[in-house]
């Protein structure tokens, strides 16, 4: 069965559909007498279903015409589902040992089948709000970073290729005036979708409106992110995108990728981590002060950066005389040179890094979509307080990222705004 | 007759072809008896005619599936008449003025029917080698730039519109390769295709390629030419895709466009313009210095950027409520901040302005492709002089550029190295 036009799945509609996809039912095994079909979709955009049977089992995931959390007042392409399969695809290619294996995509459905990411796999955010210690965590995201991120940008790629590609995923263009609009417009603006913990936050939020420096550089970032075809970018890496054990990392939902900055993924998983290291505060009880947990954080941020920084000028190194195209071999050719372009491309990704993340952090805090790891702290002074430290962090780090010359200056940053 | 399959015109066909085109034969009344063709592409890419008869005239530009000048070793796309086309067509819907008329365009044949320019129309690099003033020329060269500049970015686009004519002039994927191997890598490696006045620049061409510093900043520029699509720029801008009279300035020839960063054109131009001007010593005889000539030319040079700078702002406060979505009005609504804005990202484009133009100054001495302006010096000493001293000039421009705080200090500097 070939559906000839979108319609949204239900139990028994998927079924038939699974029936009718041989590379989905062979998935299972052919086998559909005891079936377990879960719907689990807890993001803001899609439908999302666990298919798993005696010998097999597979993830479905439906876009629909809107997103999903806020419904059809705010319609969104389902198109999506097409860029978020080529993501996959391609990053899946570049990287597969932490991104999850697509086995079927239908168009015409919105529709993509997936692997299932078993128990005890759950969303990193979540884990980092329990206390869990991933402690292969930097490696495994700084390696997912530097595989796609170089092998995308015009260090590895010829410009036919890029270009190419570019063109392809400018299609996906709601999703970059959606990120336009959440990230770099409405916590910079009176806007109907904006929140944040009122009344505490109110002059906070308000500041946030009024402080031109900020404005300035956040015009900066967004000009970068509309006009930047740097690499294909998952663009929404944040650490609800990321599933992990203690021993795997499995990065899902890239439905925003695009050609834009390496910085805006990241700096959104960075900016994540340290969202998460200040709202420990928030997490401390009796039984443990989480600061062990907090220096774990620490070090995993510092971590990724740095190990980014070895893999990506690692491949950098080992690629120099392959097909890229942005520093020919015939004219970076001695090795002071080739250490003075790195360093000059490496100190920019850095900076990138930290203005990007903390735009991240900021519109957590004031715009429309907030974190669990704040949402989950019940006593809202302690909450309020969290995230005003926060907010005054990021808000440094945007605007003071120039001077920021290792990610060990962030950390002591960081490591200041303790309460 | 439309003819199905690409082949090249001549004298006879190109009649055929002209009376089957209502578009073409309407131009001249149908009138075939006393015709006057003349082929006259004295350029590198294609075969241009111009075709007059009793009651009207018009242009036919070809493109070949190679570059003319070099021939058939050299391949290159005739799907560049598509883009030229597009580019005429949007440009000259949005300056008019300053762009022919495309009367008819055929993407098979890729063939352009376009407005003659008829006499006393010329180029205006033999303009600027004859020595003639053209009393305009800064205003409408600055008022061409400041319209197809700001209004194919986002100051004027939303993101959608954009994206998508980004995605459409990312085909035109060869014509930009071509330009980063001549401009971007050939003058600073050994290439074959590189020349230059030898022997006497021997020792400078050598300093090109052995100059760290610089070749750090050629691949800022270059970077920015293939990942920043800021605007849909011309792509070839120099004074000889100029032609004018004593009142009228046309742009013609843009099939190198594509969205890319606006200092790229600007720079041709006031680079081109500097050439001219340094070339002028070597026009020089006894009847005339050139002195007050030199003079002209440095105050077009200084009023080309003045007046691109208080256009491009005009249209800027002019539509800053308008459909662009780079800086919203609701977050960008203080005099103060409007004034921050706008002084950053013009001083950025002027940056950008004098490092592509120092890069197209640098690829006219030592790379493939030579202006008009030194080689019609007959002393081959005195081109040797005037060639090192535009390539000294460029690469202090290029090198320290972001020292310059206004087109009044490179004027000084230009005035610096006179002989």
């Amino acid at each position: 069965m070939a559906f000839s036009e979108f319609r949204p799945l239900d139990e028994k509609s998927l079924i038939e559909y699974i029936k009718a996809t041989p590379s989905l039912s062979s998935k299972i095994g052919g086998n559909f007498d005891d079936l377990k079909i879960k719907e689990v979709g807890d993001g803001n955009l899609n439908f999302v279903y666990i298919i798993v049977g005696t010998s097999g089992s597979f993830v479905i995931k439906q876009a629909l015409p809107y997103i999903r959390c806020i419904g059809e007042s705010w319609p969104m392409t389902k198109e999506r589902a097409y860029f978020e399969a080529l993501a996959l695809k391609e990053h899946g290619g570049l990287c597969p040992e932490h991104v999850p294996e697509v086995y079927h995509f239908d168009r015409t459905m919105s529709l993509i089948g997936m692997r299932y990411l078993e128990p005890p796999h759950i969303i990193l955010r979540k884990g980092l709000i329990a206390g869990i210690e991933y402690p292969f965590l930097a490696e495994h995201m700084s390696e997912y970073m530097a595989k796609t991120l170089f092998f995308t940008s015009l260090l590895y790629l010829s410009t036919t290729e890029h270009k190419r590609a570019v063109a392809e995923f400018c299609g996906n263009v709601e999703l970059c005036r959606l990120t336009e609009q959440v990230i770099f417009s409405d916590p910079y603006k009176v806007s109907k979708y904006n929140r944040w913990t009122s009344p505490y936050l109110d002059r906070d939020a308000e500041a946030v409106r009024e402080d031109n420096i900020l404005k300035l550089e956040v015009a900066e970032l967004k000009s970068k992110f509309c006009e930047r075809a740097q690499a294909l970018v998952h663009g929404d890496l944040h650490t609800g995108s990321v599933m992990v054990t203690c021993d795997s990392t499995q990065v899902i939902d890239p439905e925003f990728a695009f050609y834009g900055p390496m910085g805006f993924d990241i700096g959104a998983f960075i900016g994540n981590l340290i969202l998460a290291f200040i709202a420990q505060d928030g997490h401390a009880d009796q039984g443990n002060d989480r600061k062990i947990y907090k220096e774990w954080i620490l070090k995993t941020t510092e971590d990724t950066w740095n190990l980014f920084h070895q893999k990506f000028t690692a491949l950098w190194d080992a690629h120099k005389d392959g097909p890229g195209e942005a520093y020919l071999p015939a004219i970076y050719n001695n090795p002071e040179l080739q250490k003075l372009i790195q360093e000059k491309y490496m100190k920019e990704l850095f900076h990138d890094t930290l203005g990007f993340g903390a735009a991240k952090m900021i519109r957590r805090i004031v715009g429309v979509a907030h974190v669990e790891d704040f949402e989950s702290i019940k006593e809202v002074s302690i909450r309020a307080d969290c995230e005003r430290r926060a907010l005054d962090l990021a808000k440094t780090l945007l605007k003071k990222r120039r001077e920021f010359v290792s990610i060990s200056e962030v950390i002591s940053a960081i490591k200041h705004v303790q309460s």
